[in-house]
């Protein structure tokens, strides 16, 4: 099961586990954030895009009973450990892999097939200055194989008329997230802020949208990480519990 | 000075008063904390769009020493008390008052004319249900005449490149607000939310943006109205003092 520079980590739900390369990107805070963030309701069909090993469509389908997770991310050998950790989860019959870039998938799997769309998308733009020795990192990191209004446009796509859309992004492209989700029709609902420190400034935001929604967005009460003893906040303990997560 | 139905309030601010009448719309919390949000330089040339009895202007006016505001009020009756208050302090060398529709402005004023445009639009879409016995307040309140699109691209002819646009307003329009600054070449720099209650949601939304400017905003920390005992926090008491407002 494991290939060599991988290991297992335990994800402390329901006995869920993920195989991760030493040397690549492993997934973060954020991404835990984000798949609690997401609700679900039976039967319905989720895709996540830029799916790295699985974190995402594992948490998912792992809090959920009746749903089917389909995960895309372009480079191979990270979605080869992202099908090992379905198979490690015994969730084939759950979740589908597709090795491809989000570019290519609506010709791929159809247009308006998809209840839910989430995202934790490459942060940075492309040519911000990268590490060159590790071409996997990059490709996680930055928007090299499609920014952030592929994947937005993508998901548009993806999504049935009243659809959702659920993504984790850093707060600086706020602006951007907003102005290519309207664009696209996908109406920001609720957007949440993740604040390191209270009464500090965030640094990731939540974003829930709805493909053909009329405009009027919740700002959510703010998720604080740390609090003022500089412990996990008491929500933070609740939604990911003794996950061992890097922090970036 | 005073007619029939109005009333003289003491700003706590060096000595600054504002004529109000009892009927019409009166300044909230908000209009205190735009002007405190705005920041100056010497011998910027301002612009407060719907202006009401000239709160912005003068606080404005009131906290920098070499700036020109102008103020634009559509109602006769509410631009008369602005120009009024403009003489009660003094202000008559450093405001100006015009009583016309912001619509008609650009016209008579002429493009990228001003270093900063502030305006607390009306905060309600026009035909969501007003109190038809009190015309005034509806104009202050409903996009009746002119909505948050009319307000935006107005800013954005008057303002010259690199100038900026602050504005307050309801955070259920954020998407709205975003989306109009981007199109109209203003893009938002500075976000930051008023939320009543410590880590509750918030209600309102102080917005910078900058003409020309890159994409790139900063979500600023949270402004509380009222700590955990019910009672202003420290900030917003040394933002607006003692002076006396009516709370919404």
């Amino acid at each position: 099961m494991l290939k060599n520079g991988e290991r297992i980590d335990d994800l402390n739900l329901n006995g869920l586990k993920i195989i991760q390369h030493e040397n690549k990107f492993k997934f973060g805070m954020d991404a835990i954030l984000l798949s609690n963030f997401v609700y679900t309701k039976r039967g319905d069909k989720i895709i996540d895009l830029g799916c790295g090993t699985g974190i995402i469509p594992i948490l998912i389908a792992g809090k959920s009973s009746n749903t089917h997770v389909t995960g895309v991310e372009i480079q191979r050998d990270v979605a080869d450990i992202a099908k090992r950790n379905v198979v490690l989860n015994n969730l084939t019959d759950r979740i589908e892999i597709i090795n491809d870039d989000i570019r290519n998938i609506v010709d791929k799997l159809g247009v308006e097939k998809y209840d839910i769309v989430t995202t934790n998308p490459p942060y940075m733009p492309h040519k911000t200055g990268f590490d060159k020795s590790n071409e996997s990192e990059n490709i996680s990191r930055y928007e090299i194989n499609g920014g952030l209004q592929d994947f937005v446009k993508v998901a548009s796509k993806l999504l049935k008329f009243g659809g959702k859309f659920f993504m984790v992004h850093r707060v600086d492209r706020l602006v951007d997230i907003v102005y290519n989700l309207r664009i696209c029709n996908l109406e920001p609902k609720k957007i949440r802020f993740v604040h390191p420190y209270v009464e500090e400034k965030p640094n990731l935001v939540l974003v829930e949208a709805k493909k053909g929604a009329k405009s009027g967005v919740v700002i959510m009460k703010p998720l604080y990480i740390y609090n003022r003893e500089g412990k996990y906040t008491d929500e933070l303990l609740s939604i990911y519990g003794k996950t061992t997560i890097e922090e970036e």
